[in-house]
């Protein structure tokens, strides 16, 4: 069995960032981008739909949007996406010890894969100051709404898809406040714990 | 200000032996059973009161027993307890360094030391496993049962005086599983954090 790392993560967090450079101090893949366009090749669909219907739904009324447009056996496109990632996930896992950001990942490997599942979070502050450098500043929202925003998104996710609790801890080996510890120190725990 | 550690922990997780051995490999005091010592002494209430008004509370009706007992000012032994370990903890914490254990420092300390705090958990597989191991079998509840019911009390008390979700990984600044990763690497893990 693989070892594999998931990565969940509150938005402005660092935890894409750590997962790459977990993966780089390991010699081991992270799959981030390339997930997503591994997901896209499997179910035909747009990265632009993926990006937009899985944890980065723009959507204020997502929950609203999950039940839209489903057919007569209550299947929506949205299932159909998730069952390909799955897919995507689970042959990821067989094949190689990686890092996965994202994407229900720990979820979805649970019980078949040895992982290390990660979840890091920092607080509203350090969050804010994090994305206006990373991203830059947005005219029509301030950082704090669009730190709300995108939680409530992710949160609503995968709690849809897991029927578990986003962010609790006892779901995760380890829960890391980026904000407090830094982005190196979080590297550094989390390589050395998978060596 | 001093650096604190403070560890919450689910019953049966190890939390108590993880920070005892901390405190030991720092060469730093460990708050547990002295607390309770000092919050008797500083109350004037009983040692065993103290234990069975706080996380231990046996009673399957806490939330009944929390509200019981006020007097005209709303206020129950249960708040005069709380007040007296608040302040025993602020005295610890502003005379040294330290590990305290349980009753909700993390929160206590909030805003006012420097600390690290942690929250450590298991699978209730595992917990059943230690509890047994360590506190031994009992006749009239297995230990999934006591467990469950502790998990609830303790629950119930940290939501009560600090209206925080116990278990929430955001509200600490690293959470450990330690069935998966085992006691030794999570008390070197703290132990690095510390230093």
């Amino acid at each position: 069995m693989n070892k594999i790392i998931t990565i969940s993560r509150q938005f402005g967090s660092g935890g894409r960032t750590i997962g790459k450079e977990v993966a780089l101090k390991l010699g081991i893949p992270c799959y981030d981008e390339e997930l997503i366009n591994k997901i896209a090749a499997k179910s035909g669909m747009a990265k632009e739909y993926i990006l937009e219907s899985g944890e980065y739904a723009p959507s204020t009324s997502w929950i609203g949007n999950a039940f839209a447009g489903r057919d007569f056996n209550g299947h929506s496109l949205r299932d159909e996406l998730f069952t390909a990632q799955r897919s995507v996930i689970m042959e990821i896992a067989e094949k190689e010890p990686c890092v996965i950001v994202g994407r229900c990942a720990d979820y979805i490997l649970k019980g078949t894969a040895d992982c290390l599942t990660v979840f890091v979070h920092a607080s509203m502050e350090k969050r804010a100051e994090r994305i206006v450098e990373v991203y830059g500043e947005q005219k029509e929202a301030s950082a704090e709404k669009r730190l709300a925003e995108k939680d409530k998104h992710r949160k609503a996710y995968y709690q849809f898809y897991t029927d578990m609790k986003w962010g609790d801890a006892t779901h995760y080996t380890i829960s890391l406040d980026s904000g407090k510890l830094g982005i190196d120190k979080c590297v550094e725990i989390i390589a050395n714990l998978y060596k």
